[in-house]
């Protein structure tokens, strides 16, 4: 059971490697444009993006984003924000308070900006550019927040960088599908489907010779995606996002 | 500049009326599939989907959703989790403290599920099946986790009802484009373009007579989107929501 945007969708691989060649400025608008097409939730439309194309800003991006090379490379970045700030801007010129402080409210624009980007995604891969969600954004949020000017309650949730790829870029297998498709209850029962999952991404190869913090002692013929995620789950990741997006004023209460 | 795909992208509109044909449970499977195509962050796939065509399910469902009629008439509703439990499920197996009780995992676990619930979106808009997303699904979340049976750290971020739609759905005007693209800095002097949506809005009659709660001493000739999005801005909105979540084990450091 297929068509040609299902094909689309499987051929997906993130794209680091770029070529050179610029993205035009129409181009960025007819993707971001399909991305807004995406539900947004009661119409509120609770999102705002941030594109460049400056070399200087990218160069600053590369260095607050762990020094990846292609944020560099790529002609364009986009820092996809999730945006309470215009709605408090409209309940100030209608005369109302604004009660969106709550932890909802934050979770409601992440979903927002977050299945618009993936439209935006797409849109972008259908005219054959290449694109790479940029997590790292949110290593240092605040000189994000600094770098583009962004207002009180606008918040990086992820950054993209677009561009033409240099080649296809690799296609990773995914947990089986019966582990994360359940009927009815949740089955946690999911060890086989995790031990199959561990064998399929050790035959891609990924693993071998990869430089791998903590717990090294194991050899690595155990080495698969199950020993490569706890030890990722077991690091601390990015703790001084509460205390960030409390100064840009998401209250979460 | 456009193609198949972002045609299908902006044919986009959530479907609430459906025919009582069912959907097949391969269709199903084949837009699961889709949506773990989408990027993932570390290829963590820190989610989950509940899928239940069960007529009861879905009864119980509507009622705990605001009443929502399409939930008991779609033959498939989805339930998309956020889903910290794997993870937590692997350190045990593999022998590492589990660290991933911070803000940040729960942000990044919302982006992941929010941008593989948009690709399944898109798959199944492919095959010509209509889609509209649940956020009430989070007005009795503790109730969900409970008809599905979730585990501690899985949390149902939205809902989905699928099925054959009964007829086109409508297709509602976005933002002007240059309200929500920014080039290099943020730009928030964007009165000119809420008023000239307000206009837009106003002119597809949706607000006509329209229930409204609070502010109704205002004459209807006003009543655009930013009156609209200002009064459900001025309403708490699930303030339920960081208890339920706790309470879950998303300890959201």
């Amino acid at each position: 059971m297929s068509n040609a945007t299902i094909e689309l969708l499987h051929k997906h691989g993130s794209v680091r490697n770029y070529k050179v060649d610029p993205v035009l400025k129409q181009m960025v608008e007819t993707i971001v444009a399909a991305g807004q097409r995406a539900s947004t939730s009661s119409n509120m439309q609770m999102y705002s993006v941030v594109a460049t194309s400056d070399q200087d800003k990218r160069n600053r991006l590369m260095e607050l984003c762990g020094g990846q090379k292609q944020i560099g490379l790529a002609p364009v970045f986009l820092a996809w924000c999730a945006d309470l700030s215009r709605i408090a801007r409209i309940c100030e010129m209608q005369g109302y308070d604004n009660e969106s402080g709550y932890l909802e409210n934050f979770v409601l624009s992440v979903v927002d900006v977050s299945i618009m980007m993936q439209n935006a995604a797409i849109a972008a891969e259908s005219l054959g550019l290449g694109m790479c969600y940029i997590g790292a954004i949110r290593n240092n949020p605040q000189e994000v927040i600094d770098l583009f000017d962004l207002p009180n309650l606008v918040f990086p949730v992820s950054g993209m960088t677009l561009g033409w790829p240099e080649k296809d870029p690799p296609i990773r297998p995914r947990l089986p599908l019966d582990a994360v498709l359940h009927w009815d209850v949740y089955n946690k029962d999911d060890e086989q489907h995790l031990k199959a999952y561990d064998q399929e991404m050790i035959a891609t190869g990924i693993y071998k010779g990869r430089q791998v913090s903590g717990g090294d002692d194991k050899p690595e013929a155990v080495y698969g995606w199950t020993e490569h995620t706890a030890r990722r789950a077991s690091k601390i990741l990015r703790p001084h996002l509460r205390e960030v997006l409390q100064k840009a004023g998401f209250a979460m209460k």
